[in-house]
């Protein structure tokens, strides 16, 4: 079985997967100078072990460096394999230069990953222009999906729900969990005006009045659109509708703003966060390590 | 004449560069997503061009990843050399697996820098473990000092000084200075008991009595040393002595420990700091670029 490691910020959700296979995380020293340089030791014997270092990467400039530090030193003292378990993965929203001069960050920052760890272990990454990982991973990337929890969740948890995805682009995603949920779905018509202003429309859901809307997305960032979900909602008449997105970014007073307008705010573990409900480590431990 | 960038907080820096080159700075447009994810934009034509980028690594971690993205993004965009200016280059201090299991993090950073760029322009980097940067950077570096500076500052500001060097390992560059500034010298005998905690003594100075003590060193970090030297001149009936440093880090209160027993801090402009008095850029244009 591989060693898990975590970088700071990561110790929970390390423990959660180490219990889900049944072994312990393996301690790993980090600490900044005063200046602010990063300082990493490997504790323990990794020779000829693999090891899967558990960093999601939400905000990740500042950990970047000491993510590079603790791969780099953890293939020196022999580890058979250095792996990535990054339940969120950042930096996928750059994905092409939409303006002449723009840095392709989800380029630069693949390349970077892909040269410091052997494999890369992630949860619904943000995938739009680039169909798949290995588009710009060199590493071979394990690509796992929440819907099926999710949908579980939904099962469990509410009562003659109406799923309502984010955009027309995830309707397969929201058709799925839909299904799975056994409910009928709609997705919202948006249109992007800014990083944080968004106009959304609904279709007319007459015929679903009575049921409980579950407003899903994959990240939640701004909460832009989920509020403005469900002010759509609103206006047809249903109820405060629950909230259940992957990754719970929440930036500034996202979660504030979402809360006033929800009845329940659910997510995954992939980001820690006071809404997390759905764990991922199980699914993780069953596919890998 | 290369064109000359800079990345948030070495603007003023770079003004001062082109200045002395006679030419202007380009702008490089850079934000954060609400998320913190780092956005960059190259505005100009670089096709072609040689690229400086100004970019000083003190507290690197943070703007790590940014200056990674910016200059992939200039070599895509067709710059015939992607430079680095870093006047404080970061992480030289972990220049040796000092207990088993350490990240020798002067190496992995040596790493990426040199896979992001075709040229290092710095001044006295803490070369220790290491006896040039070419041990560790696989790209040409160009090592600059700033002792000529140093020495020309003190002769035109103070009379009959005598200079004070933080270490045993410092006596040849702090002999070079006091040559070049006409003084006779000393240097400190130095214990460190941790990162913060630092015991010194010096020789007897009787015969230097009168002189007014500049007590230099090349980085100032916790100011302990400075402290250090400052009490133990003062055991020997010196006034206030002077601080000359070449780069003012200065964390946390330092800069108030280290003014509260010198006369007068001052520095160079490898940092931004209020003691910064000597410019480093005419060095590093008549020098590159």
């Amino acid at each position: 079985m591989n060693m898990i490691m975590a970088l700071p910020g990561n110790e929970a959700f390390a423990e959660r997967l180490a219990a889900a296979r049944g072994g312990v995380v393996t301690p790993l020293e980090t600490r900044r100078f005063p200046d602010g340089e990063s300082y990493v030791r490997v504790v323990a014997d990794v020779a000829g072990r693999g090891v899967d270092l558990v960093a999601t990467q939400a905000d990740p400039d500042r950990g970047f460096l000491r993510l590079m530090f603790a791969a780099r030193a953890l293939r020196e003292l022999g580890a058979a394999s250095v792996n990535l378990i990054a339940p969120y993965l950042g930096y996928m929203r750059q994905d092409a230069r939409f303006n002449p001069g723009e840095a392709e960050t989800s380029r630069t920052f693949a390349d970077l990953i892909s040269g410091a760890f052997d494999q890369l272990v992630t949860v619904d990454p943000h995938l739009h222009r680039h169909p798949t990982l290995e588009t710009i991973y060199a590493i071979p990337c394990l690509t796992l999906h929440a819907a099926p929890l999710m949908a579980d969740w939904i099962r469990a948890n509410v009562d003659a729900p109406l799923i309502v995805g984010p955009d027309v682009e995830s309707a397969q995603w929201v058709s799925a969990i839909a299904a799975r949920a056994d409910a009928p779905y709609a997705v919202l018509t948006k249109q992007r005006l800014g990083d944080r202003d968004v106009r959304v429309s609904l279709p007319d859901l007459a015929a679903h009045r009575g049921r409980k809307a579950v407003v899903i997305d994959d990240i939640a960032s701004s909460g832009r659109t989920l509020v403005a979900a469900a002010e759509a909602l609103a206006k047809q008449d249903f109820t405060l509708p629950t909230c259940l997105v992957v990754h719970a970014l929440f930036v500034g007073d996202a979660f504030e703003a979402v809360s006033a307008v929800m009845q329940q705010v659910v997510s995954t573990d992939s980001i820690s966060h006071p809404s997390n409900t759905i764990g991922l480590a199980p699914l993780i431990a069953g596919a890998f390590g």
